[in-house]
């Protein structure tokens, strides 16, 4: 292992994002972002099962830590409130990415419809997850898929305003606006 | 044409969705729903591009229905009420199929995860659609695309409730119920 190797992982999601928004995806090469991070390609492929994982892979790390979160919430928390603590718990874990590394992901996934397929595949495993958390909390259908959806809806939509120019807020506080912009709009309609 | 010729499309679709719940939807090929329904293969592509299409035909006018409903609601309703009156428009054309072969169509396709991600894009793209709409009604975001994601989350969640043995209601019924669950549970939570 050279001085560098330790952070081979981050400086191969950071080379293959920048090729993925210059060159496009399907361009792109996982021997040309392993050059581009100065790594070997076995390296990439030690990190990496394919160039698609650059893009997804902690998936499941992400998914556990919301479906804590929402089966930690206090028993009192009616399904929106226990959504709501999955996504900070979401928040948590995203908000120490980079913005500008986040912003190029959301807008190379907007670019390909095999990705978009692929994100929208992940968000809606993450709201049968959660909706069966909330089964198990005691809420019952159609609300569990409801909130559920409702909540994956938010930390897309959250993402993507988070990475806009003129947004000053963090990911917890866009999430939380978001779902009282949800409560009022339910009420007040 | 043949005397049977103007009911060839429904019988290919029943034909089809036969086929594809008894041997698989990968297994099926479209000769073999031309010869179950009686007719030749060209009749199939005659009304068919591929036998994705027999599940999926149909889709941009659903769209437009739904669009329109939500285009033509009343002013002074908000964006959850406006993308009920979609949602009525919905069911008001998915309620004319039979709901064996809607049930049919619901197993064929959470059987398959390539038909459940077009599925999913599907339900993607209607919703941007009907944000679009609610946006040229003055709605903001985020609820413009809260209020389009749960219209969706609903409707896909009333066609499996419809089509389950236990239930009575009629779609556009169980969307309104369902509508109904989603205010109480923002309000109460």
């Amino acid at each position: 292992m050279g001085r560098w190797e330790p952070d081979s992982r981050g400086r191969l999601q950071e080379a293959a994002l920048a090729l993925y928004s210059e060159q496009g995806f399907d361009q792109t090469t996982a021997a040309q972002i392993a050059a581009q991070a100065g790594v070997t390609e076995r390296t990439f492929f030690r990190h990496f099962a394919d160039k698609r994982e650059v893009l997804f892979g902690g998936s499941d790390l992400l998914r556990d830590r919301i479906v804590a979160g929402v089966a930690g919430a206090p028993s009192a928390d009616g399904p929106l409130d226990a959504v709501s603590r999955g996504l900070d718990a979401a928040a948590a874990m995203l908000g120490e990415f980079r913005r500008d590394l986040t912003r190029q992901r959301q807008a190379v996934i907007a670019a390909n419809p095999e990705l978009r397929e692929r994100e929208l595949a992940k968000l809606a495993a993450y709201a049968s997850v959660i909706a069966a958390t909330l089964h198990q909390r005691g809420v019952r259908e159609p609300q569990a898929t409801l909130a559920a959806e409702a909540g994956m809806t938010i930390l897309r939509v959250a993402l993507q305003r988070w990475v806009s120019d003129d947004e000053e807020r963090d990911l917890a506080a866009i999430m939380r606006d978001s779902i009282g912009e949800l409560r009022t709009m339910a009420v007040g309609d």
